[in-house]
């Protein structure tokens, strides 16, 4: 139903990891394509690939791409190696749960092929990232599906980041939601955050949006509260990087200040996610490691200085939204509740 | 006590107005000069000359440029001209009060001096500028000394946009406020959002606390709630553009977001602000004109594209705060607090 072709955030090829590097969009859709996982790492890294989904995608074909790599080495004990390859990928970044989730799926692969073959081993590997890519795209559908219900014909929708086809290998989660109501025939029109210091609002929400015909109207992030109190706002609807089994979410900063801003307006806050982006092992959000970034990112964007040289900056890429102030968990076992805590059933990632 | 001659915003001389321009700090301290009060329109509507007070005080100047202007030309009716402009230079922005304000008082000035010689209309519009800049420093340090009661040694306080001597003839009103508690011996520290489109406090209060000597460290303004739960702050002090008679206050566009964040962490959120910002014709805030920028000023900050071209941008400038968020209006007059509506001593603007 819904055209997941638009543009591909990632893809295996011959081989080879290609990429859409979102570092230079919207003015440039440049495809990078990559035989090194450290190319990988550094791409995660610098957020040419992002979003809690692409980045355990990419994870994923990291491991098919150093287990290539391994095998190629005569020299080195290959299991031995393809573990330290993983353990480097994990590090890739520290807060999106889904990075995690992807690598461990890789560990159990080579748990359960140790001392195969390399080449059944890496056989093994490339099928589970091909499976974890497949299963991405569906479990998008599912939420998309699942979520749309929350979607009313009319709705002005704000969002935050950026959670479409650009951050998994389907039509996304929170911007999914919003595509799949829109190709049921409902008429919506998303406010998206600009999402400062990256900008990925700005810079891919508004261009995944006008790509797929949906009316998009940017602001600035301090904007929301006026837009949630002069626009008939229906929802918010935004991603998560990391979501603790209290129900407390981890995304992009930002997120809990809109949060806060849906309760004092009463506009219902809704999360998006797949099961793979649950951290059961984590009582409270306030366990979830948050990365700090560069404050460059914030003082210098791309290099052009806005603030004195030398200022102090605080740049958490991701703050936390406790649970009380989320009206849905939209994933792709169905739509969960406050009070969170009952999972059903949700897969255990 | 307080040092006011760091930079001076604003200053009279030989017959020009010379100003910083605020468009190109921190990256470079520019005075430019001018005897052509067109200028000050057009450097009031770029953001070179910014925030309520500094409006107020350049259109002052303006008036008496426009008076210089028009006396010297033989064929007009110098009066009815000088009227004209004074209409001209109210229309440079909409919403800060103080730029009315600064214009009534010359009408005022024009209608008492009706009649007389051209010489002596503009010695006394002169002699009105300069008293209103002396005012206004005057009025900086009284919100200062009140509103550093407020203030405990060891503050963490976080203040939206720039409100110090760059936007006054004086220490500023929220960023005077810290000022003075500075120089009254209380450590403090500010966190200083970035105030996202224009980036007045990545720009401006950095730079300012920073010659000042007051630990800053800049954040993204949709980091605020997060380093309301994390770090212990104080309080929050904003600045105003209008004050309705009920309290509710109109600033830049952010401070309202701020504001409920502050209550859902019960952090006292303060404004500071001059009896000439308030505007009693107005029961309400919502009455209070709000104007709309150019959206390129989100989506192509200094002409360079951040998001697709096309895209649909809403950038209002300023922001409503209901008078039940503010915990308490730190005026020249004292402080007074929730509910508003009885302004004691204040002065009628």
């Amino acid at each position: 139903m819904v055209k997941t072709n638009a543009h591909k955030a990632l893809e295996w090829v011959d081989g080879s990891l290609r990429y859409i590097d979102q570092e230079v969009l919207p003015g440039k859709l440049q495809y990078i394509e990559t035989e090194d996982y450290r190319n990988v790492i550094d791409a995660i890294k610098r957020l040419k690939i992002r979003g809690a989904p692409a980045i355990g995608i990419a994870a994923a074909f990291a491991a098919v791409l150093a287990a290539n790599e391994g095998a190629s080495n005569m020299d080195n004990n290959f299991e031995l190696w393809l573990e330290n390859a993983l353990s480097e990928i994990e590090q890739a970044r520290p807060t999106a749960r889904n990075l995690f989730f992807a690598i461990d799926r890789m560990r159990k692969i080579l748990q359960k092929k140790g001392g195969s073959d390399k080449e059944k081993i890496i056989e093994a590997i490339l099928k589970e990232a091909k499976r974890l890519y497949e299963e991405d795209a569906e479990l998008c559908r599912r939420i998309g599906m699942f979520g749309s219900d929350l979607i009313e014909d009319g709705y002005n929708i704000i969002t935050h980041c950026n959670t479409g086809m650009l951050v998994t290998a389907g039509i996304g989660t929170a911007l999914g939601v919003i595509y799949y109501a829109k190709e049921q025939g409902k008429k919506v029109h998303v406010y998206a955050d600009e999402t400062r210091p990256l900008l990925q609002g700005a810079r891919l929400t508004t261009w995944e949006c006008m790509n797929l015909g949906i009316p998009v109207t940017l602001i600035c992030d301090g904007a929301a509260a006026d837009v949630l109190r002069r626009k008939k706002i229906g929802c918010a609807i935004v991603g998560a990087d990391r979501i603790a089994s209290n129900g407390d979410v981890a995304n992009k900063i930002g997120t809990y200040s809109l949060a806060v801003n849906c309760k004092e307006h009463s506009v219902p806050f809704y999360v998006a996610a797949p099961y793979s982006t649950f951290d059961f092992s984590l009582d409270s959000g306030f366990d979830i490691p948050i990365e700090i970034r560069d404050g460059k990112e914030v003082s210098a964007p791309q290099g052009r200085a806005i603030a004195p040289e030398n200022v102090e900056v605080y740049n958490p890429a991701f703050d936390i939204t406790p649970a009380e102030l989320i009206s849905g968990i939209i994933t792709d076992a169905g739509i969960f509740r406050y009070p969170y805590g009952q999972w059903g059933s949700l897969k255990i990632a």
